[in-house]
């Protein structure tokens, strides 16, 4: 599993669905871009995402618009929307928007839904090194619930995948470093799509270049967690994630249940961060234009829980419009290293809504984060024993949000905490 | 209701599909209906049914062929394919047909998809009496699992009630009798298409001719069975019935959850009889041209339960092909009698493999089926007060398909049966 | 099936459940009973119904409390327990209570859990008329999950027929008219326990004695129907049905659903009527001891859905304890003569939460249900062809519940209706 | 998570269930251990298992007796019957039994059912350490569907803990080494047994002996994935298996599921091997005494898959019946190396029938075990590039079943296989 060999930490970067939905602009991304190479690079934030629909000349919001006509080639791949990416005129492609990227030091990627387009099925396109066109290798029923653009395809067919390496070969020359594929970890008729993944697979393990894979959307299924690690390098754990508290709450037993699939080149994914300034031009999670619903506890919360965890972490927001709240979120070194460096997380118990988690970092670390997701105030502590800690060897507790040492080192530790609030601490142990 | 004014009894007649899948001809058609007119016609059959794919010029099995052009009017309704009609040249349609069919003194029938063409709406072709094309009344994403040529509708639209109204005032034109309506009663991912049923519905009575509503595949949900009943004439209680014993075995069950839902104009229905010569260009059903490859004693079985449950009876041989014991079958006037007149059909018990159904005639008769479904021979007893009948005032006990009058009469009924063979009695009581 | 005989109309009655949950008294089913001989009796409604638990010496309130000692006679049959019920002293059971109330002219009912006691069971007792004790006709994994007082019967043993035989006998002797058996439709782990059913049915009758079976709890399923109709007066559509709007606003589904399998002798039931004085000493429903806390517009709504639809009628509250309003939605004649005589209802139409319901009365009268089941006021309204009336022989239009008569019959009738709200009319047709 | 201490490879012995059913006694315990130790041990081999109804004196087969009286003392705890197990008299318990195993150099277990049993709570009988009666702790309605001996416990008291931690320091007492518990890891109407297992874990965690907790019966849901690893040491897979193709066939996807879940501590288990001579006392299966019905084939095939994934081992068969071939699958060295040493398993591919899997030994071997799981024969080849071995350093390739050396190394290996046949590999790579 030769891409276990990229994203050996979970992936961090920006991702153009919560505030722009399906109509991102080329200024957009580059504004960005150059907002996260000055602000966020040196914190090892690097990809810039460009979400769905970037075909599609005539976008408008995140609601989608059957039967519309999309950029397409020769080949029946799709190409960028020429009014809205004018870098790709003259068949460039994503090759100027890549190179722009990547010359602020980040990598670029690009959302795309599994299959072939629509139209190129109705008219019949041809398929790049082969003798049929593109309805001979569709599966005629096989349609997204929610995107009607693309029709699956079908694996028995040799030419499938050989469609599906010519878009890859055509991602590897416009210098895709990060492909987020949909309708694939979970479609609402037929649950994961395995042979499409797997020809996925195949197409970017021969295109040469080493793109990280991320499958959306969710719930993937543990029963395909093996396949799911064998094939991708991350995959999303829900259905779309908003700045709503039932689904942060929710994402606690999710994190618990997957905890065991985490590892270098294969992260569960807990779904974008909706922080900062969203919606712009997207009516998803039930809210227009606005700065998150989040409260400050709940947005420490999640950016603690995902750390934690070692879940991706996409930016949702647009960056440039980030306070100076929002923006501590994401450089707490502390929290960042312990995000890329920490290992062999786990829950260490749940009692209600009072909840414990644990890793380590790379310097016999142990960071400990105490949540109260409860509706009222309460009171949550560990015993060190539970964290398989010597109280006698802990040098210092930090707590890595507030920046602050504890005075004490007891045997247990006890957090009041304010509701949908949490603690995450750092134990420095001797040697 | 007023579709309730329509089959008041339950509806008898040929279908298509079991003989010649997607692939009927004019000229096989009118064999049929000259047979039925000539055989069957004073035995109450009298719809002729030209079943899937009549559009399709190049049509070849039962096997779909996705994307292939259909024939369509500048309406986006769907007309005969003139190679295999051909009298439907010159945008007459089915009405040659149709005529020539109740010249004969008989009734005729079509298949249709519910919604609309794949390929008017990639055209975006007109809706007649709107200004909207195909595609705005689509659901991009509602195709049949397992025939792709159409999009259902959407019926938040009114132009897609128009679109149904100008099918069915088309077909009135034709003069048909009898419309089977598919993938809609038991749609793979979605269930019952309810909002398409309705809209039929409306568009029959708008369209000012009587016709016969049936929906498929099933099984249709009992959960629905209001809502059906308040809709059309007949519903498939299974997915597609064929010449294996497990689907006639199984049938007995449905029947009996649906008993409570017959009635005039309403009728459960149990498929159509793979009886004689079929599969000629089929491949259904795991096997092709064919005698049927039930027993005698299952056709048997399979008629009698039909018949008492009051279950339309669409015959799919090629009709000029039956042997004497097939039409046998066809033409018994008591069966008939009993299938047309009878009420109150019930299973009286059930006791592992033995089954004994009962309903009344229109003359105090009482109609009793012993059926052994088990695949050993035994013995099938009821008591006369089971069937609530006052044994001193039985006239005389009749066996319908052997047409003997039993010597006896008991308290007791008993027949030993063979392995899936019945037997079916009728007595006479005194008033 | 003889049970058709019985209940010709839907019964109306007291229940004792949800004003005493599992703790009634004799002087509490006397009080209960001799105003509905007062009050109510001349208006059809007749029998008085003590709910679950008679056997019990301790119990408190609507929680059961396990392994407590229930009262038992020499062969594992309970009997009621004399602290609670004085006039069973000396082993007369029941006997002197229902000659109570059917010397008030009305009739007498019990309720029973399925199955044997589980105290039986573990102390062996006898079964009557067998050699076996209670623990060889035991199911020993069949204990309802909520109530684990018994153990369901095994109905591969003869024995456990005789068992049933013993109960029925005793309760014939006792002179009971009407029986509610729970955990026996919907049973949360296994669905409808089909085979009890028929045990029960069959000693009912065996006893001579035509006493209604009721079943619970709800949601039966309508894939049971014919099983249900076959065996029983009476089944449950839902689970427990308390005072809260959203059980009502879900019972129009319902009501629609089953509105195929109302006639005389099987009636869906919609449970009873929890208004009045309720929880007195029951904690169910989310509440304790109150008055309904269903608003009067909501209290008018489930009267008439249950009435149109003829649902039984059993009311939950202390009677004694009625106010005028509560006291009126029991002896509107007009209601209850559509309750006991009409037929034939049907839901007209449902837009979203505009609701038609209508049913024909003996003298061809036509009654109209409009209701508005969406939280805001809105106007709900019926042309007199979807109803199937000529607006030309419309002699009169009454309102039931305001007993006013409609000055004009126009071709649509239009109410504008408060939240929660409803109309219920009476047409009177020339003949 | 102090147990993944235990059980640090996947552990290996035998158990009585597939032999004895419910009724091995103290001799044929021995005589298995006898053997074991003798000819097993030094191969690994050794836990001795006692499986299910060890306190039930009168056990005649593999099928329950419900209400039968099982042996208890005084803290309402399950003992041997001395009938069976003559040195458990005086109330010693399995303690001589597990000394004479442990002076064999071997270690000892036994299964339980979880929770009380029926007869406690019915008498009401003490709980050491508490105040309380067994019917306090008991949830009245948690009993297993398949043996209806006790009653599941309620989590929610404290005392409920106190009655496990009893058993526990008894089973201390004993010696017990190993724990299966059954109906806790999928229970037919309540899935994995949660609490339960909580509180189990915590029981042994407080015995202050460590025992490898198994847990039973399967399909254990990847859903709980997380929790089984932080509770148990093992957990099964399936249903029980047994020697039937189909089982076996199956057990390939499962084992697939859960390849990411293996490791020292924590072993998902496909449950034990009927090999050699099973059913002596026992109905389940399909069959009773005979030899496996498995071919050598199918039973190298088994074990070539269990010992790859690192399922533990249990012998279901009479080990002293065993002849050479059913020993020689228990006693190669190679396959056992590979069993307790490899690590890293994963299925390299599946193509319909043909299974390629794949493990590392401690110095760099790779093995390659390469399945026919079709039903006639067929070619099965893996490129050493899908291995990540680099064909120029591979040193040998060992046939360890045949234990041959192949004389070639290719590129690709290349099985011809019968029908249910496997061919199991060893590579040496050079450093």
């Amino acid at each position: 599993m030769k891409h276990h060999s990229f994203a050996l930490t979970p992936p961090k970067g920006w991702n153009s669905w919560d505030c722009y939905g399906a109509t991102v602009t080329e200024s957009e991304v580059k504004g960005n871009a150059d907002y996260m190479a000055k602000h966020l690079k040196q914190h090892g934030w690097e990809y810039v995402v460009v979400d769905i629909q970037w075909s599609e000349a005539g976008a408008v919001s995140s609601a989608y618009r059957p039967f519309v006509p999309l950029e397409m080639d020769g080949y029946s791949r799709l190409i960028p929307a020429v009014n809205r990416f004018p870098s790709a005129e003259g068949g460039k492609g994503f090759k100027p928007l890549a190179d722009y990227v990547h010359n602020l030091g980040l990598k670029f990627g690009i959302h795309i839904m599994r299959g072939i387009p629509r139209q190129a099925v109705h008219q019949n396109t041809k398929i790049k090194g082969t003798d049929v066109g593109a309805r001979y290798i569709a599966k005629p029923n096989s349609i997204c619930a929610w995107n009607t653009d693309m029709y699956g395809l079908d694996h028995t067919k040799p030419e499938a995948q050989l469609y599906y390496d010519s878009l890859f070969e055509l991602y590897a020359e416009w210098g895709v470093d990060f492909i987020k594929v949909d309708d694939i970890a979970d479609s609402q008729h037929y649950g994961a799509h395995i042979e499409e993944i797997k020809m996925i697979r195949k197409a970017i393990d021969r295109c040469g270049r080493p793109m990280v894979l991320s499958l959306s959307p969710g719930p993937a299924s543990l029963n395909d967690a093996a396949v799911l690690e064998e094939n991708a390098n991350m995959w999303r754990m829900t259905n779309d994630f908003w700045d709503i508290w039932e689904l942060l709450y929710d994402m606690f037993d999710r994190c618990y249940r997957w905890s065991k699939n985490i590892g270098p080149g294969h992260w569960p994914d807990a779904d974008m961060l909706p922080l900062g300034h969203i919606g712009i031009r997207s009516v998803d999670g039930g809210a227009s234009d606005r700065y998150t619903r989040f409260t400050r506890d709940e947005q420490i919360t999640m950016m603690t829980l995902w750390s934690i965890f070692r879940s991706p972490l996409m930016f949702g927001g647009e960056l440039r419009d980030n306070d100076d709240f929002t923006l501590s979120l994401l450089i707490n070194e502390e929290v960042n290293k312990m995000h890329q460096e920490g290992h062999g997380a786990r829950q260490v118990y749940r009692h209600e809504d009072r909840v414990v988690w644990q890793s380590y970092g790379p310097d016999q670390e142990v960071y400990v984060a105490l949540f109260n997701i409860a509706d009222h105030e309460q009171t949550v502590s560990v015993d060190l024993d539970q964290l398989g800690v010597d109280a006698t060897k802990v040098e210092s507790i930090t707590d890595l949000w507030e920046k602050e040492t504890l005075s004490n080192v007891d045997q247990t530790i006890t957090s009041h905490l304010r509701p949908h609030a949490c603690q995450l601490l750092k134990l420095v142990i001797k040697k």
